[in-house]
């Protein structure tokens, strides 16, 4: 309003008589005043109305990588869920690191957003405890926060989709069937090799587990390891989407019978079509937006904990036989 | 401020002194006062400092889609950059609709973003000068704004990229090239066409162009279309990834020589490996974010105009001969 008064050349008070609608400014002088609001953007800057109603209109959403297309097609939901309500979108990807995580949500707090969707990338939330006491709704999606964090979460049936994949290959002839997939440190990748070992039963080998991050020579030395077992595998299970990719290309045109968790862009047009238990992250981050959204308008019920189906899609991969 | 005071039980000038650090506050009452910041997370809202500043931290990004691949790899460098400056991003995505363009534009800058990185939508862009006389930094990528707007721009060699597709599949040996492609309203259409059509010189026949926006059903109808033709093509120049895609797909078992522009994950892995023009989204994300940092750090001279590079990838669809 300084920079207004200056630049319209008028009083301060002036300029809140012509904002607030008084009487006793000349019409002139309003005219310069709301000419000077407009060239200065004034009418618009909502920060000091924000500042005043106590909420920003604005939700954070913490993810571990945008350009991972899972991630990406959460995020797109998160955002139209969000602009519906009217508000804004900050994000960030923490790239797998505990201490990115932290610091995004700590900044989007500085800013006081009114809610978070966090996918964590560390299993310590103690930081979460004052924003979470100072009344800021937080949703966990994909993962769910440490146990002693009591919030709204939207988690895939990981293990059950792992045991689908697992059946689906046992159903197909196999019996050593291997799994690659990422660090078991990661909720998602646990939850799955659960699911994988419930189902095998007695035929689980650990000789058949493999867990790492995907880097294209790890997972290339990983299946000449498992081929090169007395008894190697004749199936692959693979972990998430970028791991069947990388398992993929390794494999070149070496013809193994593999199920995917998660779906992913053209698995319909490899030969063979790349069979996968599918998520859907859009309904990821739409349930999770909807539910953080609930939370920010007054709900204060118990936290509700969502599990999203998963489902088989068949199309050539996971029905190879095993070799006879 | 008053919050703290009426949470500790002080005065406000007693919170004040606390906060400056000023003398005359006994111990156990400057404890307290300092539990109650924490406890509402005072120290950490720096909306109010912002206001004072006059910079936010937070810069705007509007794109068309987050979910589509081209765009998450740019918005996950337009990050790294932001983030490294210390700054925050705010996103959003306009599905190519100029009025959400615009919107979004609009509410960022009512939240006084330091800077703004603008994939357009729409060519009026009449909205932004406003903004621009506000001193706000704004940098357009991908695709230019309309000719009045005098802003830093990061465009990829659209036309250069075609020529050289087209080229590609002349020396080859085809005669008969088509090319699908996006609305020609959209820029990056509209240039990849003017490449396509310069270098095919006097071969240029309108029949063997249909640009629209790439449906399943549109696509495989305007196969149809042209296969139907008396001289029909034999080879196919596809105008961006999503579009190659969705020809793939349409296209099932045939085969027919292509070359699309803009690489995607897979293209390696099926069956001729896909040749493409590819550009580099996540350089494009970086040059344009830190352009403007340079521009939100105070550079004022004349706006910069980069030009990106393109880079043919063989892999051997385009190398499919023409039938005899």
């Amino acid at each position: 309003m300084k920079d207004v008064a200056s630049a319209a050349g008028v009083a301060l008070k002036t300029v809140s008589r012509v904002v607030n609608g008084e009487p006793g400014v000349h019409p002139q002088t309003a005219e310069r005043v709301r000419a000077a609001i407009d060239l200065l953007g004034y009418s618009r800057n909502e920060s000091a109305r924000v500042l005043r109603s106590g909420r920003t209109a604005t939700i954070g959403l913490v993810i571990e990588d945008v350009a991972d297309p899972f991630y990406a097609g959460l995020s797109r939901a998160v955002e139209d869920v969000v602009i519906e309500h009217g508000c804004l979108l900050l994000s960030g990807s923490s790239g797998e690191e505990p201490g990115r995580e932290r610091e995004l949500v700590e900044t989007f707090c500085a800013r006081r957003v009114d809610g978070l969707i966090v996918v964590p990338a560390g299993d310590d939330h103690s930081y979460l405890r004052p924003e979470l006491d100072a009344g800021t709704a937080v949703v966990f999606a994909d993962r769910p926060p440490e146990p002693g964090i009591d919030v709204d979460t939207v988690l895939a049936d990981n293990a059950g989709g792992a045991r689908r994949a697992v059946r689906h290959l046992l159903e197909h002839g196999h019996r050593r069937i291997a799994f690659l997939g990422d660090d078991p440190a990661i909720f998602t990748a646990a939850e799955r090799l659960r699911g994988y070992r419930e189902e095998l039963g007695d035929r689980f080998d650990p000789r058949l587990v493999s867990m790492r991050s995907p880097s294209a020579a790890g997972v290339r030395a990983e299946l000449d390891r498992l081929f090169g077992l007395d008894d190697p595998p004749t199936a692959l299970f693979t972990g998430n989407g970028r791991y069947t990719v990388t398992t993929l290309r390794a494999l070149g045109r070496q013809r193994v019978a593999l199920v995917g968790f998660d779906d992913f862009e053209l698995a319909d047009l490899l030969d063979p079509g790349v069979t996968v238990v599918a998520q859907d992250p859009a309904r990821m981050g739409q349930v999770a937006a909807e539910l953080l959204f609930h939370r920010v308008t007054g709900d204060a019920g118990p936290s509700q904990h969502v599990e999203l189906p998963v489902q088989l899609i068949v199309r050539g991969s996971g029905e190879l036989p095993a070799k006879a």
